[in-house]
């Protein structure tokens, strides 16, 4: 059944706008209206944002992140750490810890993490490409910071395993209190792992 | 500063999705990484549908709907009572009548309601048009269809007694207990707008 009365063109945006994660039927029509209300604005450098991404987007293959060169600018940048490199999930992942502007060397993006659930096995990820890059001249340590859920413990696990094998320093991001968290809001897991991680004064 | 590491074109179609009604900042870069990771079931059509949107996509003349024709589909269709007029103020409300297919007359869009706060004043809305609409000879019913809170209220009094004027019969849609409203939960107005508009049975 139509959602609209505006054909099928405007149904056609509607359906693919209610897709994408965090909008679905409703607020994707209420975007589309927004989108034709402001057509000069929003429209039309949106679509022509689109494609230019569509065409010029690239994964970088050495470590992973979506760029528009390959390198990508991180990984050719000439004044970052070569000897450090920093393990994230997905993309996203690595723009939040850039965004911190904390890490100072290079990235590597796994692709996901080993699930029982979900079926993923190690060969699913990049392991290999990791363990290749991290036996690399350059490379004196790496920073594991995948997610602080189950799947990303064990998929931590997996890979200080394997990176001990080939003799670098494997480190995990802490877990802890986050800036701001008051205790009485936060769960038990973190308590205790904020209380285990304790670091003299 | 930038929100990721993958150049210009990528903080572009963040920025511009993050204006959309609905998504911010965090959400549009959710939205994009997902868009790249299926760049060819999504990203790619819908920069396609947006680009066809805005080429294709005009304002009724007669009623204010939107549709890749003119006159719009609905006040072309051969099948419709041309003697009821149906007034919303914006397209998504005929979109939503048009769903609960409950109307088979035409429509008119005011483009929005009168508002002391917004300073929207009668001129400001099609109301011009519509008074020369509801004139015409086939015009026998106007059905206000406005949202029920002040402005809406407020301009609907101000088109009833314009229409008067000009002899054509006008009605309001009803307020009361919505379907499936239990009254526990609802609010003082609905509840007095109910039992004020009470039908014998």
């Amino acid at each position: 059944m139509p959602q609209t009365s505006a054909g099928p063109q405007i149904e056609q945006l509607i359906t693919l706008l209610s897709r994408l994660p965090g909008l679905g039927p409703r607020s994707a029509r209420r975007a589309v209206l927004h989108l034709i209300r402001k057509k000069e604005g929003l429209l039309i450098p949106l679509g022509r944002a689109m494609n230019e991404a569509a065409e010029h987007i690239v994964s970088c293959q050495q470590c992973g992140n979506i760029d528009v060169r390959n390198p990508c600018a991180i990984c050719a940048a000439p004044g970052r750490d070569q000897s450090i490199l920093c393990v994230v999930e997905q993309v996203g992942d690595l723009w939040a810890l850039e965004r911190a502007g904390a890490h100072r060397g290079r990235y590597f993006v796994l692709g996901g993490v080993l699930s029982a659930i979900d079926g993923v096995r190690p060969d699913d990820l990049h392991i290999d490409r990791l363990l290749a890059l991290a036996s690399g001249s350059e490379v004196r340590e790496v920073i594991l910071a995948l997610n602080a859920n189950v799947d990303g413990a064990s998929t931590a696990h997996y890979l200080g395993d394997a990176l001990a094998k080939i003799g670098v320093q494997v480190s995990s991001i802490a877990r802890g209190v986050p800036v701001g968290g008051e205790l009485d809001y936060l769960d038990d897991g973190t308590l205790a792992a904020a209380l285990h991680s304790r670091k003299s004064m």
